[in-house]
Formats: C-alpha cells, sequence, structure tokens
C-alpha cells in the first residue's frame, strides 16, 4: 500500500467493514424475497421467489459486466452525465492484489462488491409492484437493461461524481438513487400492466390478502438487519462517529415509521393492520436513507414518523389511481424515498432543498421514462402480462410446473 | 478524539464491534417473533407478529425518550438505587461528532443503540408467556412502561454503576438484568391472566401444540446466532482474548443444553421432543450470560448442560402450578436466568454466591412487584383478557381482521 | 502478547473478522436446516429439523472434546497422516487469556470456534441425502463418529500440516475437506439405505416434491450469506486484498451458478425450475471454494458456471443409479466439490492439476470408505431404515409423535 494516507489498520478496519456491510446488503435480497412471497397470493409464490433469487444473480453479473463502469467511470472519462471505463473488472494483474490508495478506504474488490449488491436491489422492488401477473422472461429482460443501464447512470450523476454531485445534492445511501429509482420502475410497470383481475370492481377495491404473513414480518426484519449494511456501510468507512450516528438514525426512522403507520391505519381503517405497520417500518428505513448521516436523532423520529404517517395515505391513493402494486413497493420505495430526499434538504445542516428538488425531478424523469420505454416496447413485442387463464390458475404451475407447498 | 487513551485505530475497532453486536442483538428481535409466532396456534399468529414487530420499536424509542438515561445517569446524577440524567438523547451538537474520551471504547451513540436493542428484548419474553389470550393495547402499555421504566432502574443498579455494582454482583451480560427481568415479568402476566381455556383439565395437562415448528425452529438458531452479539458485544469492546472466550463459552453453553435437554425430554417423555431441545438451546444460552467471561470452556459445557437438564423439569414445574406459558419463556428466561446468575458464582473465579443471590432476589421483587402491579391495576381498569368468544375465535379475526395465512 | 509480529490492532482486526465469519458460518447451519426441510415432505419435517439441531450441537461438543486436537496436532505431533494432542480444550489457565503469538493472526479461542463451526457441516451435508427414511438415533451415531474422527483426520491432511500440504494441494476454504467430504459420507448413505418408497418405478422417475419451495429460498439465501465468512473467513485475517477478492468470486461464483443452472435446466426439462437455480446457486459456492483466493473475478464466473451446468446432470445421473438423494447433496457437494477442487488446479496461478487430483482421490478414499463402514455395521447392528410403515406414516408422527404444522 505505497502512498497510503492511512495507517494500514484502518485501511484494514474501514475495507472489513464495508465488506460486512455488503454481505448485510445481500441478505436485503432474501428480506425482499420473504416480503413479496409473503404479500402474494399461494399460487404466484414460485413465481416471485424465482424472481427474487435470479434478479441479484443477474444484478451481479451485469455490474461485473457493465455497470460498475458506467457508475463510477472513474477521473479519465467521467463527464458530468455519462461516462463508462470499459467492459469487466479486474483484467489487470494489478487488480487482483493492490489496493486503492488514493481513496485509502477501501480495496477496489470491496468498492465492487458493496456497490454491485445495491444495484440489484433497485430490480427487486419492481417484481413486488408487477406481481401476479407479468411474464417471466420479459420482466427477466427488463430486470437486466435496468439494472445493467439504467440504474448505473443515475447512480453515476451523484456517488460518480456527475451533475448532480457538483450541484450539492444530497443522498446519502440512496432514497432517492436506489429506493425512488427503483419505485419509478415499479409505476411505469404497474401501469402499463394493468391490475390484477378482479382487484377493482363496481363495488370498490377488493383485497387481495398475501399468503403467509409470518413470512413478510420476516422479510422486514431481515431488510432492517441489512438497512445497517446499507445505511452504515455507505460511510465508506468505519468512521466511529458517523457510523454509529446513522446506525441510530437508521433505528429509530424506523421504529418511528412503525408507530406512526400503527397509530394512522388504525384511525383510517379501525383495525391494528400488521401490514401497514410491517410498511410503515420500510418507509421509515426508506425516508431516513438519504439523510442518515446530516440529522440529529430526534430529526430521525420525525423522519420516519412522517414517512409512517405518509405509507396508508399513499397505499390508498394509488387504489384511488387504480395502479395495482402487490406489495405496496411504489409507497415504500417511491413516495417514501422521495420524501426521504427532501427530508434531507429540510433537516440536514447546509443542505438546499432545491438541489434536493432538482435531483429527485431527474432521477424520477429519467427512471420512469427507461422503464416505460423499456417495458412499453416489450409490451409492443414479447407482451409483458400473462393470459387470464394463467392468472386465474397462478404462475407457479403454468410458468414453472410447480407448487410452493405440498401442505398434504 | 482528545485525550484519548487508546489509538484511534482500536477505538475504530472497538466500536465497530459493539455496533456489529447491535445489529446482531435487533435479529433477536426477529428470532424471538420466530420462536413466538411458531409456538402458537394459527389463529393467534398475526397476533403476537404484531406484538414482536412493534415492541422493538416501543423499545428503541421510549429508550431514547427516557430509559437509557434512566439506566445510565452518569457520574453527575448517580445514586445507589436511581438516577435520571434527563429526557431525549443528542440535544446537544457535540453528542453527534464527538467520541466518549473517558471511556475510550466507543462512541456515544453506539453506545445508546447497543443498549437500546437490549431494552427492548425483557418486553418481548414476556409477549410469550402472554400469547393467545392478552388484550392487545394493555399489553403494549406494559410493555412501554416496562421498558422505559423497570428495565432500566434494575440496570442501572448493575450496569449503571449502582448499589448491586458496588456489592460485587456479577452478571456479564444480563441473565438476570435482562432474561430474569422478562420471565418475572412474564411470571407476573400469566399468572394474572390465568391459563389458555381448555389448557388445564379434569384429565391433567392438555398439550396445545404450536402451528410451525420450521417457524420455531428459525427463531432459535436466530437467536443463537444473536447471541454472539449479545453475550459478545457486552465486551464493550472487540479485546480478542475476552471476546474469543465468550464465542466459545456461549457456543458450548448451547450446544450442551441441546443435548441435555433431549436426552432428559426421552427419559421424562419417551419422545425425541423437538421443542424441548430448541428450548433446551435456549436454556444454555441464558444460562450461560451471565457468566461467559470468567468461566472456562468445559465450565460452560456443565452450566449449559444443566439449564438443559432444568427446561424439561421446569415446563412440567410451571404446569403443575397451571401457569400457562405458551412459548416456555419463565422455563427458560426466568429459571435458567436465575441458575446462570448463580452459576457464575459458582464458576466465576473471584466471584460472590452471596453477591449473586442478593442481586437475583433484588432484581426478582422489584421486576415482579412492578410487572405484577402494572398488570393488575391494567386487569382493574381496562381488562387484561380477551373475552372467551374472541380466544375461541383467535386474535388474529377479533383483534386485527386478518388471518396469518391464505393456504387456499 | 509478547512477542507479536504485528501490532495490537491489526491482531485484534483480525481476531475480530474471524471471530464474526464463525458466527456467519454458524449461520449456515439455519441454511441447510432450511433447504433440507423445504425439500422434505411435509411428513418429516420435524425429524429433519431435529438431526439439523443436534448436529451443530453434537459438531460442537465432540471438536471441543477431540476434533479439533485431531486436526490441529501441532508442531509437536503431527505427522503426515495422522495426530492427537489430546482430549479437551482450554485446560490451563494461560489459554483463557493469553493469544496465540506465533501465528499473530487470532487467539486460540477464535481458532477454535472457527474450526469447530466448520466441523458440524460436513455431517449436515449428509443428513439431506438420507433424508425421510433413516433411523434418528444411528444417523446420530453416524454423525458423532464422522464430525469427531473422519473430518478432523482428513482435514489434517491439509490445513493441519500433514502431507497433501506438503504435496502442494491446494483447498482454500474446504470444496473437498468440507463438502465432498461430507459428500461422500452422503452417497455412501444414500446407497446403503436405497431410495424411497416409491421412488424408482417401472414408468421411470417420480418426482417427490418438497412440502415448501419458501422456506428451501430462505435456506439457499441464508448458506450464501453465510458463505461470506466460510470462505472470507478462511483467509484466517482480514487482510484487505485477500478478503476482498474472496468475496467477490464468492459472490459471482453463486450468481453464474444461479443462470448457468437455469438454462440448462430450463433445456432439459422446459420449465423454469426453482429448485435447479437454488442448487445452481449452491454448486457455484461449493465450487468457488477451493480457489477462492487464487483466481479472478472473471474466472469465478466460469467455474461457479460450469458448477450450475454440472448441477441438473448430476441430479439425473444419480437418479440414473437408483441413488435416491432428496435434497440433491451429493450433486451439489460431492460433484462440485470435486469440481472445485479441481478447477482450483486449473485456474489457480501456480497450483498443480496432479496435487488436486492426488487429494480429491485421497480424501475421496478415506471418507467413504469410513462412513461406508460405519453405516454398514450400524445396518448389521442397530439397522439405519424406518421400517416401510413408519416411511409410510412419516417419521414425525412415528419417531417424534408431533407434526410439523398445525394449519386447521
Amino acid at each position: 500500500m505505497e502512498e497510503a494516507t492511512i495507517s494500514q489498520e484502518l485501511f484494514t478496519i474501514n475495507n472489513l467493514w464495508v465488506m460486512i456491510a455488503a454481505a448485510l446488503v445481500f441478505i436485503m435480497h432474501l428480506g425482499f424475497a420473504c416480503v413479496e412471497a409473503g404479500f402474494v397470493q399461494k399460487k404466484n409464490v414460485v413465481n416471485i421467489l424465482f424472481k427474487n433469487t435470479t434478479i441479484p444473480a443477474i444484478g451481479l453479473l451485469t455490474y461485473a459486466l457493465m455497470g460498475f463502469n458506467l457508475m463510477y467511470p472513474g477521473s479519465d472519462y467521467a463527464g458530468g452525465w455519462f461516462g463508462f471505463a470499459g467492459f469487466g473488472i479486474g483484467t489487470d494483474e494489478a487488480g487482483l492484489t493492490s489496493a486503492y490508495t488514493d481513496w485509502g478506504g477501501y480495496t477496489y474488490w470491496t468498492d465492487f462488491i458493496f456497490q454491485g449488491m445495491f444495484a440489484a436491489t433497485c430490480a427487486t422492488i419492481v417484481s413486488g409492484a408487477v406481481a401476479e401477473r407479468v411474464k417471466l422472461i420479459p420482466f427477466l429482460i427488463f430486470t437486466t437493461l435496468f439494472v445493467a443501464i439504467a440504474y448505473p447512470i443515475t447512480g453515476m450523476w451523484k456517488w460518480g461524481g456527475g451533475w448532480l454531485n457538483e450541484l450539492g445534492f444530497h443522498d446519502f445511501a440512496g432514497s432517492s438513487l436506489v429506493h425512488s429509482v427503483g419505485g419509478w420502475g415499479a409505476l411505469a410497470g404497474a401501469m402499463l400492466l394493468g391490475p390484477r383481475k378482479g382487484k377493482y370492481t363496481e363495488n370498490g377495491v377488493k383485497p387481495i390478502p398475501g399468503h403467509s404473513m409470518p413470512l413478510a414480518t420476516i422479510g422486514v426484519f431481515l431488510l432492517w438487519f441489512g438497512w445497517y449494511g446499507f445505511n452504515g456501510g455507505s460511510v465508506l468507512s468505519a468512521d466511529a462517529p458517523t457510523v454509529s450516528l446513522v446506525f441510530v438514525t437508521t433505528s429509530l426512522g424506523a421504529a418511528a415509521g412503525a408507530i406512526t403507520a400503527l397509530f394512522t391505519a388504525f384511525f383510517m381503517f379501525k383495525s391494528y393492520d400488521l401490514s401497514m405497520v410491517l410498511n410503515g417500518i420500510l418507509g421509515g428505513l426508506v425516508g431516513i436513507t438519504a439523510g442518515a448521516d446530516v440529522i440529529t436523532p430526534m430529526e430521525s423520529i420525525i423522519i420516519g414518523g412522517i414517512a409512517g404517517i405518509i405509507i396508508p395515505f399513499a397505499v390508498v391513493f394509488f387504489d384511488k389511481l387504480k395502479i395495482d402494486d402487490p406489495v405496496g413497493a411504489t409507497s415504500v420505495h417511491l413516495v417514501c424515498g422521495v420524501w426521504g430526499t427532501l427530508a434531507a434538504g429540510i433537516f440536514g445542516e447546509g443542505k438546499d432543498v432545491v438541489a434536493q428538488l432538482t435531483g429527485i425531478a431527474a432521477i424520477g424523469v429519467f427512471s420512469f421514462a427507461f422503464a416505460f420505454i423499456v417495458f412499453y416496447i416489450l409490451k409492443l413485442t414479447t407482451g409483458i402480462r400473462v393470459p387470464d387463464t394463467e392468472e386465474e390458475r397462478g404462475l407457479d404451475i403454468t410458468e414453472h410446473e410447480m407448487e410452493a407447498y405440498k401442505m398434504f
């Protein structure tokens, strides 16, 4: 480690933490799998598990092939809006053993794996919103393009040193760059697919309950657990004051979201609604993500608490628009992602609301347009929705020839 | 970090480990949720998940509001029995970025989040014992008071530098301060609620099997996993010899509890009882917790092994008293918590059995009395038990208007 | 820490990482429990959970009693083929507090716990292959002998400094020493037991689907998660370039295995087979394990990708031989373990294919022979297979007098 500006010990600690954080972000993929599987009907469980198993695989491989080099084109290549450092990683021998000496924080490999784990999350967010009716292969084609191209481009605008970074836009761990990107993709997909059959009737919205609340609960806890890596690792070092502040704001944001969603849902629906508490936790986590490093613990309670209030209203709002999202992904990731990005401008010291709004809008326009166009082309060509008979029978039998459970 | 007595590197490592340990303790809440959900009947699963989801949220928020400052009143405030450093955390700017320099171990935020994760566990222990019949809102009121007031006060007696600490009482990671406190609350609740309908009949004890052994098994493994943070993080640094000893004693205690519970249950019930093995693991973990830092690996096998033998006897004992505990929380957390605290006095070098007995008794009297009084007042006012018809139909439908599973 | 050749800080970091890695390997036992439980029929779920709960307990205790000292006999005792440093660990006072000063990497306790977590995995691999028909107690006797004696002996040949190490055999984290050892045991057990009734009929192979794909999926994700400790911890330090390379190769190997298994299974079976994708991930992970530290990321995609192609062919192959393996353990752990060991010789710089083949053969002969003899003696004495009526009714009722689910 020639020219290191920090000791080998600090370098090793920082690198170790970011690697462990990557493993924690990985477990979020299991969290998503469980939440989405729990919230869909029994007849579509294998299908959603299949998606959530292949998405992180596709995400990691495409990120290695091109995503990483689109997102971090490096100083020689970076333009404000677009850059590309070439296909593949680790082609030169030096990369195998040498560490980043200019950053001092972690190795090239750690950089790749931490960012690679992030990349696949935005595609996973989409899978929940389009569940129970999307065709498998067109969806995986969408996933591949979204994670290989769209996510890294907006990611570069901020984290790769692009124009939003220059502007003073603040998005610590990705309320916008990850969650709202996924949420915009989810919105585009849900709009173009249309609602599940029987969801919106003349007599109003018909609830289609998920098949397993234990599975959904396991998923939410695993997501919360993984979020310590998602947010904590985004410090990009083990710096004690910052990482520990982030742990506190993340925890209190999630807790506040749970409690305010509980009460808001109770006043709206007159029942103690576990689904809303679970989505309140996720909303709190998404909300806290943009500013987790620049707010106080008490502010994190406010931001997470507002996210928890937003959730039930957002769910009702999308149902009003007849945009059918089986797991509430747009409410959680898009709406609370926007709220969190805004909140970082309102509460974060020295942050700029105008820059935040600019970033929200630019990322939203690009991500929604990209997803809409891809889904639209697929709709015109391969088709994106299964036939009504298949939707009726369930995708497990029609696409996978197996059932999720054999309980008899 | 002015005046630090250790290097920045060691400070960063220690802080990192205690943060990671906090995340591991967090996942214990999912462990509790799964164990308790698995051991209750299908008709009460949403209810127990609702409790186990809101309890950590309530725990973290009340600990931020007042619990932390009750438990660690600081040198200026601490009396031997009670102290309070004021409401809220992190009101001054310095707290946001500066690290504890007098301890040298970790930041103020890490201190809060690690202790905050502990706080909610004792309330979670109660929820298992009162499951399937307790009214939701009175229980959440109890939870709030127990975690905001009772847990921090006895915690201060030892960990906040109070009178038990002065006395030489040893409770490394909380066999008494966490597990027996929760266990005493569980006992008070189960006594005042009375047994589930149909549990104790003229023809003897009727087993009411849990609805999902896979869920219970997942929960126990997650608790064991989280215990590496619970015990390992209680070293409050990454000190290599101590933390690694704690990992070994914790592991062997759990393993021994599994095996002795297997054989004890076989000789008592003539079957290979998975529930008993699972509770034997938990008993071994609770038993090892008070002395994990001061015993040898071989002693940990003895302590965990005795805990595993205790479990089946304790389960039968509470059934004899007609104290109905659906998940065995009193056997695991109260009985093995007391055993573990005693064992730390018997085996731990230089430890004092009289101090251990004093601590066990004092913590027991206070925690049981507090829980009994709160539950009793609630019983007289709001009521604490659902009507028989609701118990019959199940709390999922009557309190939450939803079912845990839609398998058809 | 007298005579330490590294700073206290680096020692503490290295030790911390290996401890955390041990905890991650521990969670693999939950992963195995979930995969195996998910892939068996509902009537045998308690039985498989019972095995997977007691195996790590037996593994840790026997490793403390003798396994550790068989595997690492130390310089004074080591022969090339066999050595033993005596029964028990930590009998001398010094062991409690002093750290290894000659290795400089981690404490004696950390060494034990990391290796102890590995030991039980090979027995767990066997339990999947013999599921649904093996007698409980004979199987636990096999487990005890396999983990206490067979695993440590072949382990010593390489990791304990024995003859395979001298030969230049490379098995970084145990494609052979852990996975193929377990796989050979699985093969011996499955052969001697014979297939489940009704599996191989005159009309061909009858699929016996597992009872819960969500459970199997949870298991595979937890195994992948734990593999970051399994491979990452096998660096035996937190050395930044090596550990981060291992994280990348492990991740890309798993991802490639998922995708190639998806396509291979589609071309073979014309359906999108979730089981094959899940086993493709595991095959990729097993395949990458021997050489994870000496290959490039792009090579890891090739190695994992080939493992994913192997999986469906191996499953069909064992079915052709009428060797019935309910969870595919032999395909995943034995075949991909052999492939991974070979691949480390083909791709790993400076590695030797002949040494790899020698190691594969020697470990295979010893492990298979040991397992075959033990199972054979048990077959002749206690019997190893349950009566047909018990197999029909399911082991949960006949061996454990309980059911895994009460869903009504």
